[in-house]
């Protein structure tokens, strides 16, 4: 039997899920998008997507690839999915692929963007979509921070426990911050990989740097020691979208 | 017993809610707000707004006031409505006002924003903050429309049914749109009050002069009939914003 190799491109908002992945219990990602992709194509369907986002976090453009023996157009799969789908998951562009084309293993490079809203007063219209920080974050310091991730290190310090035994290090191409009207500050991060809450642990500890309470020697002591006790406590995961994938 | 009368401006995702107006059934911004303010100030609290917002619409600043009993400062019930209130709900500004103040009666401008989202895709981040429309809406012709709004006018043609026997004259001081990048389309209203779904008429009316359905003369015809039967169905809540009252 031939099966096609499908990607797609989709746009979550991943306030209502437990991320990504398939669970027991609690509604998913995947699970959302594999159950009306086996209504549509009357098979069951497993949906690979580039790495698992976290509850909460969101993503502009995941990609995902699934097999499927089924003939039915890409179009009709997209048109039948987003008619099916809720309205915080939308499936942007579809194609087939080669059949080697893998998600996760074929990604070359990925982008993330962490907002934070600095400010005084708290903004109900961004409770799902940014870290709120009270007190005035010193951007420049942590830009500076942010800069000396880039490049090619061993980013254990930023690994979150239960990552498994992947190799630690990663190319960092950038890391930078930018301030916006109204409070709002975001950190793009591209690398050729992130490690299991990588992103997150840096915004935490980076936050810090933002606050006063670990200096530029520190951050760099702490990416230095390789050690995941040395940096902060992660940020909360409403503040992380997932950009870009490429492949 | 003095009483102060006490003036609140509120930030609030409608979302969640059945509107502003408390009811038999369901969870309104006045409950929530009294409900609170109730804890706080240890007596019943009747918070009174500029208007009533429909369920599902949003404010960026609500006026409303209240009189209490209490002698707690401004600042601290502030803070304790923002501990207590849920995170879409934000009291931002609160000040002691003249004993005549009402947050109705007493108001002469109001502004709203009405927001679409004019392109092929849906985007799952503006599910609840805009009017999605797919077909290429003709901006031109539509602020052209909104322009002739402009001035002394009987608005019945835009008022809903239930809407008792207000006055259906108001002054529109302000009826623009603009284009924004990413399909965004924000259409501005400004005048010294509106009638009941006005907004939401008018939105819903232009956006079929935008469609080409309804042409200029038409559109100007069914102000000057003032009759709700001759105006197009109304706009939904999610892309209306309250943005501002003045007094």
């Amino acid at each position: 039997m031939v099966q096609r190799n499908i990607k797609m491109i989709l746009a979550y908002d991943g306030s209502r899920y437990r991320g990504w992945q398939r669970q027991k219990e609690g509604v998913t990602i995947q699970q959302s998008v594999e159950d009306r992709l086996q209504m549509i194509l009357q098979e069951p369907v497993t949906v690979i997507a580039s790495g698992r986002t976290d509850a909460g976090v969101h993503a502009m453009a995941q990609v995902c690839h699934f097999r499927t023996a089924s003939r039915l157009g890409v179009d009709a799969i997209r048109r039948g999915l987003n008619a099916l789908l809720p309205e915080d998951i939308f499936v942007g562009q579809i194609s087939q692929v080669a059949a080697d084309f893998h998600a996760r293993y074929s990604s070359k490079r990925k982008r993330y963007e962490y907002r934070i809203l600095n400010c005084e007063d708290r903004d109900p219209f961004q409770r799902h979509y940014a870290w709120h920080i009270r007190p005035p974050l010193d951007v420049g310091e942590m830009s500076q921070c942010l800069s000396t991730l880039e490049g090619i290190h061993d980013f254990s310090s930023f690994r979150s426990t239960g990552s498994g035994n992947t190799n630690p290090v990663r190319t960092v191409y950038k890391a930078g911050i930018c301030r916006r009207d109204g409070g709002g500050v975001r950190i793009l991060f591209e690398a050729d990989g992130f490690l299991r809450h990588m992103v997150r642990n840096i915004v935490g500890t980076v936050a810090e740097v933002g606050l006063g309470r670990i200096d530029r020697p520190e951050f760099e002591a702490i990416l230095l020691a390789k050690d995941r006790r040395r940096a902060s406590s992660k940020a909360p995961p409403q503040g992380l979208f997932l950009v870009e994938v490429r492949y």
